[in-house]
């Protein structure tokens, strides 16, 4: 029999008709005499009965004998229910089984199909076939699809062309670590997974194309936190002649149409605007939460007036974060661990005082009377409020006090989750200092064009002022993507990569192509991307990505399901040539 | 300056006004005391004129200046031209030049950037992103994106969900050579890229998304051809409880939709369906080219009564193409090439005979008497007909002949270039045998389901009796794409394991997650994968996937441009834990 519609589509207008469903089993229950199986398929559930007195024994038998998950085909026809239901779609009717056909069985699942279920994540991930039947799961997908929709129908009606670029690409050191992919005919050598479709859409600009896009699977193989995965999607673009201004238009109304497609909102355009300084001084990150204030204040200055306490008097920076009203709410134990917060974002240590009826008490409160009506008018103090600060070069006392901003922010209640906070970063650093590598690193990457009014420092030498063509776009305090104008002369790609610390050679090695296409009528040009799968992730409400992934990896890059990666058979690394080296 | 419009959209409706155009100096030249520029961007080209009478001697000189590829900015008023080319699209206006930008200068290109020029392959790769400023690469790689948007329009109205699969898999021996890559991670372990999301899709039908596609990228590490990449990018999907008929009738639908909004045709609807006996003892070929006739014809019962002539009277099939009135046009060299491309095909050698006024001339006609009439007749022999037997195994005699009847059907201009003649070959074996690995190996995949009425051979042991729920669609002889119904049970899948010669240890070790979710309800379902390079390159007159792929690599898998692979650092294959072997 032909499917009439989905199951979760029978509703009142199928009314008095014979329809054919065909789904999964979600309940079975015998019930005044009747059997009642409630079958699921992607749309929804519908109600099917079968009543012994009008039906044949054997229907009736094979009715019994379904358990849940068993796939079934059932004709019926649709009658209105009894005992109606307002909170579903089909509940209004019923379908009287004439027919019944089990074209599946199953065994007892080994979870629960259904939304907040208990399940080990990797259990989950095994049955992953399983955990996607849960309604939720499966919503999540399917806006996914919604979201890529919006996306290419916004890119493909505003002149973007959907280029194909390479998987199998050459390997750079630059950036993060690359997967690689041994190649067998041309023994030792390698390709590897492209980080970013980056300098293949450069070359589109080049080909003339104007207005590249694609929605792209990246590779990087890092250590894996929460909101990474291996392999990730991208919303990569790129286009000619456009200002950052007008990169910046086009994303916004791209986003604009996700919103109002996926999720029925209309965004207010134009985004707001942030400097980096600004999101660091105020905020403590380069991704600044917007939908809560609790900003940094500096301290600085009324600081180094503190007598006899040299923690604050001769700090580089001091700078606070003002509980609103919390001084009670906060014991020693917790700030005792918003201290170790701080210590892990680099602090060496938090202070603070709580303030109430023109008095400071607890913490450092002993070294305030000498600045204490500077502090209260400079902070806007009022009775009961807590003040933290960190005392420390600026950097390390906006990084820590960013983080503990947003840990007090969700203690305090102070997010409205409903909001959704787009924001631009600009005027961004070109590099970036290194610890680890003690070296000037890029911040985005070394194609970013630096303005006109910094790029001299590359030759001249310091670094730090060099300033970049760079945004990132930011959504409540996660960045959703970055882009820039890059770099369209070869010499000043040059300079770039000489400043980064490669040797005319290493350029040429690895960049060679690059540089040689620069040769040739390169179109100034700029662009972005977008990280897919955290865009899906926040419009879901979820605060992992694996959510929004129909078989992403477990956070050891392996997938519980398939048993990826394994081992392989010593016939296909003998024709790779390569050996795997064995511990010692 | 703002540009204004696309220089190749500067047409009439301009006339008078002041417009900013962008793009690339195609050709200057100077004429009756004027410059003239042809700027080209993607969407054409606009004459500039620079007219030293009325502008600044410093623009005169800027545009003097000014070579091939230079990237302009040229502001200035749309006027009508003196002498209009109809053949343009701008070629009744253009731009008097006021203000001319170099935005990029460009050293002489390796060669001329227009169609039909002359350059070596690895030249046109090496320096791609000049190769696709030539109109005609734009126009593939522009036609690329409007057939995937067709495929996205109609997929995502008629119900399909697109859900992004896993690109690191678990590597499986069956089927063609995997890609690896190496886990950092998990060391000594791999991944394997896929060589088709086939599983995981399977997979998405048990989770219950019903329809499922995917424009994907899939891998596969084999020796190249002309039509062969090790990336490909496949048009994959997959639906729940839908017959062969219906999966087909969707993919009529999808190519309908393709044809008319990229070339404009309707096309007929139901394709004809040919079963794969048909195309292969009519056409010699399991992807028969339908524009032209020229069919096999089976002379095996005449040529059995021919005396003295072992070769014909003792193989096990006899068939024969006959070439209308070319009996001529064939000299003895010329039969000699199809003879040794007749080998080539694993015949032992190909006979012939000429007819003309009721007698054979030349190759075998000596053997013909006691047959003559009954060949004539069964033949419909013409005056200067040409006939070419094979006489071997059907299956060599089917496959020379496939062969040979495309390259006479080239010679003899039987091929109407116009048509898209789309096919449907059905009715497949399950297995064909391989001479190379000696036994029987699935002729689709192990996935396939197989017939009710022979399924049972599975086990009662005659692979070759197998028929399979599988269809191929074909388009001008080339496979456009296949798909199949799916086992969806345990039991059946295990039978087609063990027939395929895994041990139960084996099929658990590599297919234990399908056995697995075999368990759970898997329901019925069905799908399809089309090869969207070959199809591009079909709509786009090409022979050659390269030209419709950006960044193809060369038939080495090397890309000239990037010099991917390369060898990589020391670091990198320590950290992964393998070492390349030397060769000896």
């Amino acid at each position: 029999m032909k499917r009439t519609d989905y199951a979760g589509n029978i509703t009142e207008s199928y009314l008095g008709q014979e329809v054919t469903v065909k789904g999964w089993v979600a309940k079975r229950r015998d019930l005044g005499g009747l059997i009642f199986i409630d079958l699921r398929d992607r749309e929804g559930i519908v109600q099917i009965v079968v009543n012994p007195e009008t039906q044949a024994q054997e229907l009736v038998d094979l009715a019994d004998s379904v358990r849940n998950e068993y796939v079934l085909s059932v004709t019926g026809k649709v009658i209105e229910r009894a005992s109606k239901n307002d909170k579903m779609k089909t509940g209004q009717i019923e379908i009287e089984a004439t027919a019944i056909e089990v074209l599946a069985s199953s065994k007892t699942t080994p979870f629960e199909i259904k939304d907040d279920v208990e399940v080990l994540d990797d259990t989950r991930l095994k049955y992953r076939y399983l955990d996607l039947r849960r309604p939720e799961m499966l919503a999540n997908i399917t806006m996914r699809h919604g979201v890529t929709k919006a996306i290419r129908s916004y890119l493909d009606n505003t002149g973007f062309i959907d280029v194909e670029t390479p998987f199998l690409n050459k390997s750079t050191p630059e950036g993060a670590r690359d997967y690689l992919v041994p190649s067998r005919v041309n023994k030792g050598e390698f390709y590897a997974l492209p980080q970013s479709p980056q300098l293949m859409k450069q070359l589109l600009m080049t080909a003339g194309l104007d207005r590249y896009y694609q929605i792209v699977k990246c590779f990087r193989d890092e250590d894996l936190r929460g909101d990474r995965q291996p392999e990730f999607t991208q919303v990569d673009l790129e286009t000619s002649f456009l200002s950052e201004e007008e990169i910046q238009e086009l994303t916004e109304g791209l986003i604009a149409k996700v919103m109002k497609d996926v999720k029925g909102i209309d965004v207010t355009l134009p985004f707001p605007r942030m400097s980096w300084d600004e999101a660091m001084n105020s905020y403590g990150s380069d991704k600044p939460d917007t939908r809560f204030e609790l900003l940094l204040q500096d301290l600085t200055e009324i600081a180094h007036k503190v007598e006899g306490f040299d923690v604050f008097s001769k700090a580089e920076a001091v700078k606070a974060i003002v509980v609103k009203g919390a001084a009670d709410k906060y014991s020693r134990k917790q700030i005792d661990k918003l201290t170790e917060q701080a210590k892990q974002n680099g602090a060496k240590g938090l202070a603070f005082v709580k303030y109430d009826e023109g008095e400071f008490t607890g913490g450092v409160a002993k070294f305030m009377p000498g600045i204490a009506d500077e502090l209260i008018a400079r902070l806007g103090l009022k009775n009961k409020d807590l003040v933290l600060f960190v005392a420390d070069t600026l950097e390390v006392a906006n990084n820590a006090l960013g983080a503990l901003r947003l840990t007090v922010g969700k203690q305090q209640g102070l997010i409205d989750y409903r909001q959704f906070n787009f924001l631009w970063v600009i005027d961004w650093p070109m590099f970036e200092w290194s610890e680890e590598e003690g070296r000037y690193m890029s911040a985005h990457h070394p194609f970013t064009l630096p303005t006109k009014e910094t790029e001299g420092e590359l030759v001249a030498g310091d670094l730090s002022r060099v300033r970049a063509h760079a945004y990132d776009i930011v959504l409540n305090g996660y960045e959703l993507g970055g882009g820039s104008l890059r770099i369209h002369t070869r010499e000043l790609q040059e300079q770039m990569l000489t400043a980064l610390g490669f040797s005319l050679d290493d350029a040429n090695e690895q960049f060679g192509f690059l540089l040689e296409a620069l040769d040739y009528g390169f179109p100034p040009h700029g662009g972005l991307a977008l990280g897919l799968d955290r865009f899906v992730m926040l419009l879901a409400g979820k605060d992992n990505i694996r959510e929004v992934i129909a078989f992403p990896k477990n956070n050891k890059a392996t997938d519980p399901m398939t048993d990826a990666p394994s081992p392989v058979a010593d016939k296909q690394l003998e024709e790779l040539s390569i050996k795997v080296e064995q511990a010692d």
